[in-house]
């Protein structure tokens, strides 16, 4: 049945994106302008990550109705590493109350230990996803979440680079444990356990294409496009939009919300995920990394983005005409 | 002309708020509840300001479509001072490029000196604008374009107040020489001038109906919804709201993106300009300070306002429903 | 033979400190002043130190060549905790080369982690003290060290001190974890057991007598006075006064460097080691710690100490004879 | 008369370096050692001082008995800069009581603003001198005891270095003004005054001989050594030279007063004053400097004497029996 919708929207052009093959020329043109760019490294700190092919590059898109795109690799499987956090910070708060989990986590660097976007903050958020089950259950728990975040798309486990993170993972520990002395953890929370649950989320595998479908269930208030399941409730999401708009993309964040100007999170495997709210979750995947951190052509692929269409969050003030709206 | 328009438009109730006396019902209603806050105290480091009385309290609107509402005390001057930070970079961007421009200022803290939105920024920012005039006629200018921003509403200057500031300025000054030293300003500008020209535009006057109007004018892209006067092109309106999103509110900015979801910029003298993009600006004016240095009225203004009406930015996903559009 | 020495110095009025009695009764004086200074709290951080009595006070010198004299509880044991840092430095240099121990840790701290004064620095030269042992032979090495130094008197292990030091160490781990990450540490430490290793050197006790001789034995050269033994050699004796000299009263050495000028360590559970260098060494221990966390007593000990007598570093200029030379 | 003491000193080797002929052989060595050294440029933020030739090495020294010994280029002037901040402080201690200084400036970082060896402190010390005075007679005063403490030796002002100071002083106009915002100064005061005589006195020249006498000076107690007159008390002369031991060196002091260990201050136009109390004050003078803005060979000098001398503080502990002791 949802496909009879799809259909009945398509022969009527009732779709969010209406031309969407003039749309997917468009973004044929920035895809390979950014295969050009070969600026950067994969990040280096731990085998797994460092001998990954720089020369992978991949584009998913997923609109609110259900529209897909797909250029190069999207249907290899990659690591969340820090994309996993917004995913996290929106679980635990659509499972506690929004005051529960601030009590833990802060919205800026000054007040509490730290904002979920940060590995302090997203630490203190693996700490209270589920706190009252066992380790497993918590980990089937966010799983399943993902499952159904991502429209039952790919969703796995890299046991080799959990194993590797957690053995390279001084400055964690030294983050768990001065934490823990700033009284930053629920009092039942244990340490280790918790800094190893975090590990296993970054571990996390998808795709660009399940990783496409995560960002337009964002994008789309927290309904999945493509199964209408309601994963997430509607506050959940837009805090977590929130705090991604301000703060996904590392020490570039401030610069990328003035150029962008749209919700995105970025991740060490090469991962960026961008939201366009009402309209489309995308998802880009290429390993080499820019001096914050963030995917050099992941990073190029949005600003291009937004220099072509009328997706910044100040892109449609009224009286506004230059730029293409699809 | 224009009052044909508004007519018409109210005839057929096709104004962006059709359903106005609803709406202004609301605001009553939060503009009492404040009226019970008096936490906070004026401004202390000047006397001219440490001797205002704190119960004033004035709430003023004015729509994209020129529909307006004012509560309490809106015809009463005050200084903008750090309200016309977001006034100056935009007036900057207009008159230069945006390379230009942001080959003094940035969007982090971590690059160029600062952002447009704190004073070192601003005070760079100022010495940028109109920088081959003289000092008499950048200020003309200024205040030509103010009263272009608010619909020719009032605009006046502080003398008393720019005596006072420029008497206790030893930290702008410190910042000013700081600067200097690491090479911010253009190599043409004269350092004391420039204070003294910013100090003067923090001394500006205007009270919060035409701050109402400026507001309105942001949130129309640029074009005054009062005289239909393009003053500001849209990209130097779209990086002023942006910046504004993210640090307008001092220390708070943060918590304030996240809660409100808006751009809004706060002055010391109790003023708080808030921008509801396509829709309305809100200029509200109280004395009373926080412990961030905002208007302690006008921040929870602005919160009761984004929890009665879907203005967050993120308010307007699909399938969210609770709160009122108005 | 050393007795028959002791006595013929006596009766020749040889000794370094020849009016003895002349000087004790200055000595008496200061105790008395001391001990009506009911200033601080005991630390609080676990319940073996936070629940000792706060009147104990006591006050133990050992000159160089061996006269004693001891005021109040000086033969009751409590923990070095921090005093154990310059000895483990000492202990460290004397079995490594100067030039391996400055390879872990330096004498600011802006280049190495942190010099051996401050917890940093002293877990790293935990990790170096005869790194080529077992744990078990490392700890009974430094033990036998530590009896050496103190003329064989009291040297004891607190268990319980140990136990809850190392169950509230999140702070030390937290430090050890980074240090680890930003490669503090020998390639071969095991970080843990390092830790371990250094609560235990904490947690050693001693008495306000075995103290002053150990005082005594770094004032003498690295010889200790009562046995005649050469527990250190005098460069490693000359790096552990300098570092004292400027570092040994937490953040408030600068202070203490400028009014005493005396190389000197507190510990939290209330002990100072004061070393004057050839002449005595003085060990005051009493709980009550300062904003510092130094021993308040000890603390004004020290400094009226050096307003009495000319043992300030550059007390003994020509043309200045004020003060008592004992 | 004094010279009939010298004489007679000589005829019975009673002075403090009997053996002086052995003694200065010795500095031959060092001096040609350290000529080999041509690390580092000349101070470059000035052309007064980039265009100094980096060639000129000079060593002066004065003992406390008024033996002198003078290698290279010992009688060209140059300008004290910072050498002046010890001597600025010195003589503001002997006006005022010690507590009144300390009321302005302290010892610690962390407390008053600055201690009186960094610009801040210097620059709040320069405005306490004399500060009842005009400035003309506060700068004559100056001059005067300058004159005094060099046993009226060569003491000049550079007009041209002040005027060049002035000009480039972005970053001490910046602490002046964030000084006076945090209330550092005495209520009087008037910043842009301090500031240029504070300029003026770092614009004093002297030559390496005239800086050996005034060094000498510091380590005779305050009296000259070559005119007998008292010109600063001991107590103010204590004070100085313990701020000089531990900060006197720019962010090298630390490892200075571990591998030195003795009162010395830098000046960047590569003068070093290094105070050998109760013995000698030497003056060495060489423009390049290294990384942290000491004098190249200047450093290299003092770490070189030491490892012939048993001059370091911590040297002369008994049982230590290596070093030569002139």
């Amino acid at each position: 049945s949802d496909n009879i919708v799809v259909i009945s929207k398509a022969l009527t052009s009732q779709f969010v994106i209406p031309e969407f093959k003039t749309f997917t020329d468009i973004i044929d043109t920035i895809y390979e302008t950014c295969k050009d760019n070969d600026s950067g490294l994969p990040a280096q700190y731990i085998p797994q990550l460092a001998r990954v092919d720089p020369s992978h590059w991949g584009v998913s898109i997923c609109t609110i109705d259900g529209q897909r795109y797909d250029l190069g690799e999207t249907s290899t499987p990659f690591c969340m590493q820090s994309v996993v956090k917004p995913l996290n910070y929106a679980l635990t708060l659509n499972d506690l109350s929004s005051e529960v989990v601030h009590q833990y986590v802060g919205q800026e660097p000054s007040d509490k230990p730290h904002n979920p976007m940060i590995n302090a903050g997203a630490i203190v958020t693996a700490g209270l996803l589920k706190k009252g089950l066992v380790i497993a259950d918590r980990f089937d728990y966010a799983m399943d979440q993902f499952k159904r975040l991502s429209g039952q798309e790919h969703i796995a486990f890299n046991n080799s680079v959990y194993l590797s993170e957690r053995a390279t993972a001084d400055r964690n520990f030294a983050l768990g444990y001065y934490m823990r002395e700033n009284k930053c953890f629920p009092p039942e929370a244990d340490l280790v356990e918790t800094l190893e649950f975090y590990f296993q989320l970054c571990s996390v595998e998808i795709t660009a294409e399940s990783g496409a479908v995560i960002a337009a269930t964002l994008a789309n208030g927290g309904i999945c496009p493509t199964t209408g399941d309601r994963v997430l409730d509607s506050d959940a999401v837009r805090n977590t939009l929130s705090l991604m708009h301000s703060c996904g993309m590392y020490d570039y964040s401030g610069q990328f919300a003035f150029k962008v100007g749209l919700p995105a999170k970025s991740g060490v495997a090469g991962g960026v995920m961008l939201v366009v709210p009402n309209l489309m979750g995308i998802f880009t995947w290429s390993p080499p990394l820019d001096q914050w951190g963030n995917s050099s052509r992941g990073v190029q692929f949005c600003e291009e983005l937004v220099g072509n269409f009328n997706f910044h969050n100040y892109d449609n003030l009224r009286h506004t005409s230059r730029k293409y709206d699809p």
